[in-house]
């Protein structure tokens, strides 16, 4: 399971690199500056745009980390682009390239934590399902509806991307 | 991984239902008809919040039945308020209870499809991973957002729901 819903995650990361190039090319004809795109928000009390993005990558990349116990590179959450943003997602994606499937096996004997929990630990599995896919689908999502909201022409084919459809 | 991940879902459908709730006592608190949410989207050419909600509810559904053969029941789509919608996802909860990780052995050696597929199909893993699982989300969290733009007031924790999180 870990191993393949890494990969569908990659696959979405791919698609969220389309959306910021979408995002350039509308600012492209309507003539504003792109970069405004980093600091818009959906509620002025929710994170902006740029911290969506990051958080989205670190989400698969923390848990691809915690599930086989290989280090993650640390990222210095400083993009003020797009191309930056698309750099860090590019990055991303290159990091979960390194896994294959074995690395995952015994990860169900392991547990996480993070440092916000105050010493509680949760499974694997729990982990995972629970914690690192919705807050991957969270903040995907989210950042797919900034832009969405402020005029950028995507649909659900941008967000999905090609399916492994065939002839039967 | 099909099971456990219903599972999630069954959860998040859950954390949508105590929204609907938040929505409604806000406002109360605001003076204003709840339904309104109803008709509401973040973009002209999206589907309205009351879609949103319908389509979360029937993505876990189908994706049950279309992985175990056994029938889903049908639903009309034709809820008019919010405690109408509440009941729809009680509906998918109850109905996603009445399945057992039994039920989706031999589910790999199945094939999906939809009439708007126009004869293609997907194998199950495919399907649920790429299909399933990134709409019941986008769904999902563009539910919320719909709900946090108009000043609901949630959080992460709201999204999330109770994590299962122990001491070591």
């Amino acid at each position: 399971m870990y191993f393949d819903t890494l990969g569908q995650m990659k696959k979405q990361l791919a698609q969220l690199d389309k959306w910021l190039a979408a995002a350039v090319t509308y600012a492209e004809v309507k003539k504003f500056d792109p970069n405004v795109f980093l600091t818009t928000r959906l509620a002025v009390d929710q994170f902006p745009f740029v911290r969506q993005v990051q958080v989205t990558c670190d989400t698969p990349k923390l848990a691809a980390s915690r599930l086989t116990g290989k280090e993650a590179p640390a990222q210095a959450d400083n993009e003020t682009s797009l191309p930056e943003l698309s750099a860090r997602i590019q990055a991303t994606i290159a990091y979960l390239d390194t896994f294959t499937a074995k690395d995952f096996v015994g990860a169900d004997a392991r547990t996480v934590t993070q440092p916000r929990w105050e010493g509680k630990i949760m499974s694997a599995h729990d982990y995972f399902l629970e914690h690192a896919l919705p807050n991957f689908y969270f903040h995907l999502t989210t950042a797919y509806a900034i832009l969405r909201h402020n005029g950028v022409p995507m649909g659900k084919r941008d967000f999905l991307g090609t399916l492994s459809q065939r002839m039967p």
